[in-house]
């Protein structure tokens, strides 16, 4: 059986075992006080031009969305997403459990709109009731989006002016980071993206290594006592050189961008397989997941030797997710290709 | 320099790291539901004798401690443990970010007493106010305690005891269970413990792993969707395959308790050592953490070598914690002996 | 001025006024335990046929809301909701400060539709990634609703069907109660209603009381320790017989219902008037609250006699609220409807 | 029987009664906007000597202390408290159902030491391990104590000193503010007590009132935004008027410290009685709370035509405890002390 199921659906790439090997025996303090982590935060802050930038190394997504997300609130503010954000629909209620609103907006492909958003603010503080409803107190995205969508350089700007004008700072979901900023068309880097909000992430887990997220306060300074937040949160790591081993792995000669891109390239090539072949693609996505529509038949040809995920139903046909990553090789490709 | 500051402060077994090896490239489902997961559950339960048991991998101990006291207590309840307990000090207040009350009792060098248990229970039910007041509705011990001692068989058959009585479950923190069961003087075994209890945990991030904490439901089954509760505290890994080579690894042929007796033995040369020059130790430890009180000019000399954590002073002396680990040798040891 | 701004806007019915004087002198026990409270459950119990119900009195709506519902759920849930529903929009996000999401359904004039909630329903559990997902716990709605409307007989007992059928308890938010049951058109009385959901509330503050909610468990017991969750809500009243003195009151000789009616009746004078002079309604209401669109130059002209609330832009119209309380006099209904 | 079972077994003042009754028919508007809320906050104001300060009003004592305390401390902080603080021991975990630890010191009588405070903070910030513990945030006293004691004045400026130094607010609950500050004994006023912290409350419900709290910002401008804190309580009466009418009574012509002085002076009168009979009393109270030690057989006694609760037994005799309030009549303790 050949995956397509998931970007996690792997172990991690050869030069993080290699490294962990090699550190094995090094003895370090814990709690991402180690000197792995600390050469990690040097290249993550490197990576993004920002050398003053406050960085910390947490374990998952929704670990990193709850802990951020409630580290800037006040009890009487929520979070403004779209209505498919991950935040919204599949982290089992985790914003909620910390006391928070999740606001939702009309999702375009898994994306905001700049001027929905404005107009939801104007809306909302022109309501005569507003003091009796909760308060907007950020804003939640994701680069790349859950739909495999990405944000060109303008839109970023356009969100982040209007975040700007009300005072809410923009956090992007960076799950999949790697690949969004590797993706087809992308015209935005890194530096660039570090600038259009306050603080994101570079997801490690779906992009090369066993675990762990960067978080990255680019925008502002770290909320006062961010460090007992991850703890309190249940994020922080006792043996974080565990994540430092990691990050300065990937973050090393560009390894993580590198990977990614070969994620999207097998990805462009399904797609085009697809299309070429007169499938539907039930998304244009230029990153590394293509949902494309299948027929039963289609399905149950293809799960003889693939797996990848059935969404949902459009129609009579199903939405089905193929997912490359940095570990999906072209004879995979080749293969599905072959059997389509 | 060499390190006695904690029992994280190393990578993991060397079995493990070889066991990610080998298995890197396999392709797997996430969230633990992948056959390294369920090979590891069925070794769990064959070293608890529980081949019922409902047994789950969670990421560190002071989100595993949060999450099953979460999912164990009603809204009105709280948690009952010592005054030193790791969750009532030392996890920056995750139980009450789930909105619980840690309800502390006296510590004697970091258990809890039967007898005073059942005081403070009957004191409750009898005070006039008592539904004006925090119900009780768990009990939570360590095993082996924050201060480096164990419970007895007996010790811990009248605790579980008044909790049957009064109706509430009893969850051991085992972040270091390996060292509390292979401890000097520990007369109960891992399937007698997992019958005197209703929920434990296995620690891996202490005891030989590069994280991972194994909760098993020996006394109750999971709560109803737990595995959404542990989604909903960022407790759940995404390559959920990481904590299940792990296990396996660890629990294949006792390996998990072999290299905890090792770290025992190390600390009892240690302790010996320590006694036998004349040190007065600050409690009497059979694990792997050991106690002791030192002076200024002492510690001066010895931190030129060796790392350790001072606690809190005593008198005009340190109280002064070494920790050994499955990953101290032999060596380590001869070396600071041969320093006092 | 006459005010339609509310039906909060005045003091209390003179017989409650009166009673509160002649109790005044009495010594009574604390929170509701005392003979007031008593004898005012037994009329709530009797009005609602229901010799054994579980009533409880709490101060306000949201108070009242909050805390059932944190009661009635497990952490890992949500409740179920329209979009418009009072949890939803203007309760500040009480819900989520006590842990759980408020899932929204689409609202039909404030309504919820059953077959909708069975297909949210029947999508949640068919969903590959349900267990990562909010949990359904429990459904709300309003009687009468947001918008003035109200359910049929044959609508509750189809939405109660969906819920019995996925074992979720049906929680009606009855601030507006009286208005709801006395509305023109209304099939179904207290009984009835009573024995087709599972809590509901009778409201007070909206309804001839200073304040006060009567939480009846008519289709299950009380949760457990429910006294203590009020409690910890804050919610629970030292003087209980000020809620008491007033429910005995209003549940005397239907003095409740009677003065509910009044309302609904002025209303319906106000909603012929302006409808004989051309004006269209925002919605058809057969209860106290009436929406009409009015034009600016109307609304200058009326707002120099009367208090009212511009709800929001319809067009180039403004949908406006005039409401009626049991305190409205049918003199200030004919001065409205003269200055029309 | 004659009742001194508490200061809210009673119904209202007088005034407040008749004023209700005048004001009745007035219309106004809802949530605290009103204008008998205004005039009652000017009167606080003045009461105050703070023309500037900002003043909220809220329902119950348990409400108001989870709302402010949540108001003022962020998602990693605690409040510290001596054991027997009502926040600590009676109100259900409201505190830690907001998110929040309380941080228990030594209690004196029901007081807090400013030295031991010293002391904790000092410890705190000098442990190794406090990032990974709860931040202290705020520090809560009650003034007059749940002892019946009260803080002298320079008690309150040193506890107030070393919050300065640390950076916390302090916060009184003054549940029973008017029966503390008419203690016998007392060398605070009002204005000065409001001096000596950041924030406040004047209690209605033990001291004339039906219900209804006086939140004053006194050190402090209100959290942004407490309005909407208020409402996601639960603790946002919609006839706000009904709080606002109460409190401009019990502001008039200092009818609040009159009343309470009367019952501070019923409460001498027992306990002189109690000492000239040779009765032990559990604290020395210089407040409207007695606590005297009683046998059985006196108990016994008592009990046919007196109420009064029974706290806990002291030795072989009971501590209980005798409330008197603004409504006790001379004739009341006339008569209790006839039958001592």
């Amino acid at each position: 059986m050949i995956s397509f199921e998931s970007d996690y659906n792997n172990g991690c790439h050869e030069a993080i075992l290699r490294r962990l090997s090699e550190t094995n025996d090094e003895r370090t303090t814990g709690y991402g006080l180690d000197d792995f982590c600390i050469a990690a935060r040097e290249k993550v802050r490197a990576a993004c031009e920002m050398p003053e930038a406050d960085v910390f190394f947490l374990v998952g997504g929704t670990q990193t969305n709850a802990t951020v997300i409630d580290a800037l609130l006040r009890g009487y503010q929520g979070v403004l997403a779209v209505e498919t954000g991950h935040i919204n629909v599949h982290e089992s209620g985790a914003i909620e459990f910390g006391g928070h609103k999740v606001l939702a907006l009309p999702s375009h492909d898994g994306k905001m709109d700049a001027g929905e958003l404005r107009q939801w603010l104007e809306a909302f503080y022109g309501d005569i009731a507003f003091e009796h409803m909760v308060f907007p107190g950020m804003v939640y995205i994701t680069f790349a989006t859950e739909m495999g969508t990405i944000y060109t350089r303008a839109e970023l700007e356009a969100i982040y002016g209007v975040c700007k004008h009300y005072g809410l700072p923009l956090f992007i979901d960076g799950a999949r980071m790697g690949y969004g900023l590797m993706a087809e068309g992308c015209d935005i880097s890194l530096p660039q993206l570090a600038r259009l909000c306050d603080v994101f992430y570079l997801g490690g887990t779906k992009c090369g290594a066993l675990c762990g997220e960067a978080v990255v306060f680019s925008g502002m300074k770290a909320p006062d006592h961010f460090f007992t937040t991850v703890k309190q949160h249940g994020a922080l790591m006792a043996k974080g050189r565990l994540l430092g081993v990691q990050f300065d792995t990937l973050m090393q000669d560009g390894l993580y961008f590198k990977i990614a891109r070969h994620a999207v390239e097998q990805a462009m090539r399904l797609r085009d397989a697809f299309v070429a072949r007169g499938y539907k693609m039930y998304s244009n996505s230029p990153t590394n997941q293509q949902f494309v529509l299948l027929d039963k038949a289609t399905i149950d040809r293809l799960e003889k030797d693939f797996v990848f995920e059935q969404w949902f139903p459009v129609g009579d046909m199903m939405n089905c997710r193929f997912v490359t990553s940095w570990a999906t090789s072209p004879q995979d490709v080749d293969a599905l290709i072959a059997a389509l």
